[in-house]
């Protein structure tokens, strides 16, 4: 089974897919979409739209797991975020993918063990799990993984439910 | 010249045309998608971009003029808008609109002359420019009517500077 994890922000989106083999999970492939700062916004909204849609083409995923984001502390950026967030959830919708959302906590719950986990401890559990030689070079990488590996654990295990 | 206002909301979204022709602007049409409160957020952001996507076909407008949203003060709030936002921007630079964005305050100076103008003084110029009977019964349409003739101004005279 094939998970896509999706970071979704305002300046970077974080892309990271993992297959889950049992109890394993395994690294596929992983990115990171920058926006040129300098193009307007809906030109941004675009690029994300189109590199997402590529890589869903490209890897054919199963399912797609996002950060739910609600508790943003600024407003400016609560919108930002949510306008990129809209964009991801639309085109995962238009490929007919089941959609896992966790919180940040449930994340760092899944991957390290407890709520509390700081980054470094997420990388370094992301990098283990996944037979990683290093740690992915942005936070937004690393986080996408993360997100795959607990996301398609919860996926999986909706599945075996609803059987 | 045809414009298209769009007035972006959670629930509701508020779609007005209008022409304009010299001082003039003349109503060609409004409505309000209202999306289903029980389905998913994901087929929510479809039905929006399915149906300002039919609308922008239909009705051929030369530019579209959105509210820009950045103050709302509820940050779960501007994360949903954001997120049909997002959408709307999408939609728009898709259809190759060229896009006009106002402030609350503009639109509201624009229209009735004082930034500090109530929703019902709003209404009742957007009746009276547009020679309308009645008052569109939901306020997201007459806002998106209110949009299009004062971002149709500042649009035209954009086009004016550039010639």
């Amino acid at each position: 089974m094939r998970i896509l994890g999706i970071d979704p922000g305002f300046g970077r989106t974080g892309l990271g897919v993992v297959d889950l083999q049992g109890a394993e999970s395994k690294y596929i492939w992983h990115e990171v979409i920058e926006t040129d700062v300098e193009s307007d916004f809906s030109a941004r909204l675009q690029a994300v739209r189109n590199d997402l849609a590529e890589a869903i083409r490209k890897f054919k995923p199963d399912a797609a797991v996002v950060e739910s984001l609600f508790f943003q502390t600024n407003v400016r950026t609560a919108m930002k975020v949510g306008m990129a967030r809209g964009v991801i959830l639309l085109a995962i919708a238009d490929a007919n993918l089941p959609l896992v959302e966790l919180t940040p906590n449930e994340v760092k719950q899944g991957i390290a063990g407890y709520g509390n986990a700081d980054k470094h401890q997420v990388q370094e559990m992301v990098k283990r799990l996944l037979h990683l030689t290093v740690v992915p070079k942005l936070d937004d990488a690393s986080d996408a993984l993360a997100l795959a590996i607990v996301g398609g654990t919860v996926f999986k295990n909706k599945i075996r439910q609803q059987m």
